[in-house]
């Protein structure tokens, strides 16, 4: 039976970034390696949609997220964190764990956050030094305003902090022209490399920050990084094969156009979306992205049960809630190396699983729905 | 032209060790990556020779060696660090970083520490909480007399924590055996992974000191990395591919047999240290270690020089010096993935390279010493 990976990361890989993964180890201060991180470097900016240098560090994306706590504040700061879900309490359990004076805008799950109480928090309080929020909480599957609310804290002392961990690649995040300071990315999602390598830009007004800070720091000194960076180096050995295996899937996307995979995205998404709402689900979230679709469970329908129906019979891996949504939601990601025919499998497990556990479907309806989108007779 | 990475770390990966990393990507809550973690838990405790769990990080060793400050100690803290190397060096960096008060026996670059020394400042001292050392100072391919260090802190109230990054698997260190609290490896050296995973193993009496520790973490939390370990989870998102490939590497080490790779390692240094004599040059460490052979860069040959031409030439990589070595020694590392061949390629590349320089060698010198040892007629 074939596996069908529809998680929020890790996903799956293309095959030339599997061989890639696969081939010799290259020593990392070799020039061979050079080329490639030169390579790599260049091609996460052009994700990015920066200017500024994208800083590269062997972690999982959490590791980036403390990294970025640690180099741009101090003991006691001002902070404060969009909390509407897992990974903003994530951002809040961080700062409070490095002692900072961590404010929280509470969100409701499953919605977004309304730019106007940062705006009255920022002008309550001149003293904060950085906005922490999330691009997709990834949780909730709702995707945040970013636009607007970097418009509004650029107009503040504060910095903007989008983790764009879930979503970087397959939402819109253009950091330059939106005037986000510091973006964190990561390996396993859109783009399509294995788990095990994390991304920051920063811009001037974040490394502003970055040389007042007195937090201390030293596998995530960002300055270090940045020096060793401009020489093609990293400060400690790199996880070389994922680095090799990134710039085969960076190489990916770039022969395919970054747009393009933007718009797959928001296309794999609507087919998602159309489909399970003909199944007679709801979406969970307020303003659905376009790597993950969450959908609330059906009265009577169990979350692990139905999961692992799709799973041990239809080889299809979905992801159920985390946190406070644990057994009331699933989620099924459309993220990285899926296509079209992907999503089938998935929504057709689905609608086969539900249907076994008693759930009244029509079976076929939710894929029905979804080829009219992905066949352009609903576009 | 066949590339011979004879460098200490990253190593050459055996074939089913590649190929694993080349697997389809498993999610990291998924059954399937349950088994593969647990089966490398109990891997890294037999490598470890250890009771207790290794905690396994993704990071470079740099990361867990970090890691180990900001768990066992608090702002402040008395440590004591043996800096007899570059990596030495980083244990004292790392510690002033976080606000430590470090005290350094300083021991000339190539030469072992004296362990009465270390006794002398932890009677001195009392309030000294920990000892911090490596196995191999990879940086002058010297090996620390452990056994004798642990004899001596064991007796008093510190805990000893040993960086074992580059030696771990290749030179006999017993951690219980020998009573060494905090030990420290890394996925890319004798363990014959991919770079990107660190680990760590601790005493009781490290866990006492975790439990005093203030310094802030999250990242890098012992307790919770436990709390999840036990269940064969990592609370955040690991290098699931790196997992997979250090699977099957642990499984080879198993089916060769620890002691034996320990053996294999002695030998091949036992071959390179007689081949290099052979040709007139001198070991630079006073105790060579089995993982890597520093060697003093004959008057009249440029390093840069000497390595180039190895590599262009002939495919074979080694190392220079690090820090104040830098132009003073080569490196040549027996580590890993390298069997008898790949020293006498090593040694080969070496005569020719030197002699095409103007070195005065013997060809064929230093391989006829070499095979004297591993054909077992000079042992």
């Amino acid at each position: 039976m074939n596996r069908r990976l529809l998680t929020p990361g890790p996903t799956s890989l293309p095959p030339q970034v599997r061989i890639a993964a696969a081939k010799e180890i290259i020593h990392h201060r070799s020039d061979e390696f050079l080329k490639v991180f030169q390579e790599v470097r260049e091609g996460l900016k052009s994700i990015f949609q920066t200017r500024n240098e994208v800083l590269i560090f062997t972690c999982s994306g959490t590791g980036v997220m403390e990294a970025v706590i640690v180099n741009l504040l101090s003991p006691k700061d001002k902070i404060l964190v969009i909390k509407g879900g897992k990974f903003g309490e994530r951002w809040a359990d961080i700062g409070a764990s490095f002692g900072l004076q961590v404010t929280g805008i509470d969100v409701e799950w499953g919605r977004v956050v309304d730019p106007n109480l940062i705006e009255k928090e920022l002008s309550r309080d001149s003293q904060i030094k950085a906005v922490f929020t999330q691009l997709v909480e990834t949780s909730t599957g709702v995707v945040y305003d970013i636009k607007s609310i970097a418009r509004i804290v650029k107009e503040t002392e504060a910095v903007l902090v989008v983790d764009a961990i879930s979503g970087l690649g397959g939402e819109y995040l253009p950091a330059d022209e939106w005037g986000v300071d510091v973006v964190v990315g990561a390996s396993q999602k859109a783009l399509m490399a294995p788990p095990g390598l994390a991304f920051v830009s920063l811009s001037d007004k974040a490394w502003k920050l970055v040389e007042e800070s007195t937090l201390p720091r030293y596998y995530w000194n960002f300055k270090e990084a940045l020096r060793m960076q401009k020489n093609n180096q990293t400060p400690f050995t790199p996880a070389v094969s994922l680095i090799c295996a990134l710039r085969e899937s960076l190489k990916l996307i770039k022969e395919k156009g970054e747009d393009n995979i933007l718009k797959h995205h928001a296309r794999l998404a609507e087919a998602t979306r159309k489909g399970v709402l003909a199944l007679g689900l709801k979406i969970f979230s307020e303003a659905p992205s376009n790597i993950v679709t969450a959908i609330e469970l059906p009265l009577g329908i169990e979350d692990k049960k139905l999961r692992a129906l799709m799973r041990d019979r239809y080889g299809v891996e979905i992801t159920g809630g985390q946190g406070k949504l644990k057994g009331k939601i699933i989620r099924i990601a459309h993220l990285g190396w899926v296509d079209a025919l992907d999503i089938m499998a998935g929504i057709s497990s689905l609608e086969m699983a539900l249907s076994q556990m008693g759930f009244k479907v029509n079976l076929g309806e939710g894929v029905k729905a979804a080829e009219k989108v992905l066949s352009g007779s609903e576009e």
